[in-house]
């Protein structure tokens, strides 16, 4: 049986930190949801991560904030960036009701290499 | 800057066929949107994939069928499934409003191997 879930279910009622869970996962990349309930980066912190990130917002709003940028970024459902190693960010605020919800992809490479053969 | 973009934009009015656009791939992985409206997979074809999928229905509703399983499923929003290679399966209904938007990840291998740097 195809193993299966919902993005949107499964959500603790208390949620005192993020929630970080891995859907799948191979020796090219990691596939994860991620639970905001008004949680954001540590004050001073920038993520500065050594892979490339792909990453969705699904559900909720939040400000994400690049260093190399003057303002913060806006994020609504549906909108996704890709994240090159090393370039640094923060979450700088995520909505309550509904809580963010995110799909992140972490993968080694952001270059484009053999095309994977097709269905 | 990042490249960004939303997966419920851009959908075209006209949608004679289902539309496919990979949205970032490397050698490990292709990450595709998918955006349905009323389409369906043609009579008697099944999908017989050589690699694993993890999907998910991001809007709109589908009916998924599985050749091993009797009847077939109701996705809504949110839902997600991992697809093992050689899994035969067929959509047999989309909705047209909204259109279906379904988020696709192809890679070679389902199975885990090393974890990936954590950030």
């Amino acid at each position: 049986m195809p193993k299966s879930d919902n993005l949107y279910s499964t959500i603790p009622a208390a949620l005192p930190e993020e929630l970080f869970e891995t859907l799948e996962q191979t020796g090219g990349f990691r596939l994860e949801r991620i639970v905001s309930r008004g949680h954001k980066t540590p004050e001073g912190l920038w993520y500065d991560q050594p892979q490339a990130e792909w990453v969705a917002l699904l559900q909720g709003e939040a400000l994400l904030r690049f260093e190399q940028e003057p303002e913060s970024r806006r994020l609504v459902p549906g909108d996704w960036l890709c994240i090159p190693p090393h370039c640094r960010h923060r979450v700088e605020w995520t909505s309550t009701w509904p809580e963010a919800v995110w799909l992140a992809l972490h993968y080694p490479e952001p270059v484009r290499t053999e095309p994977l053969e097709s269905e």
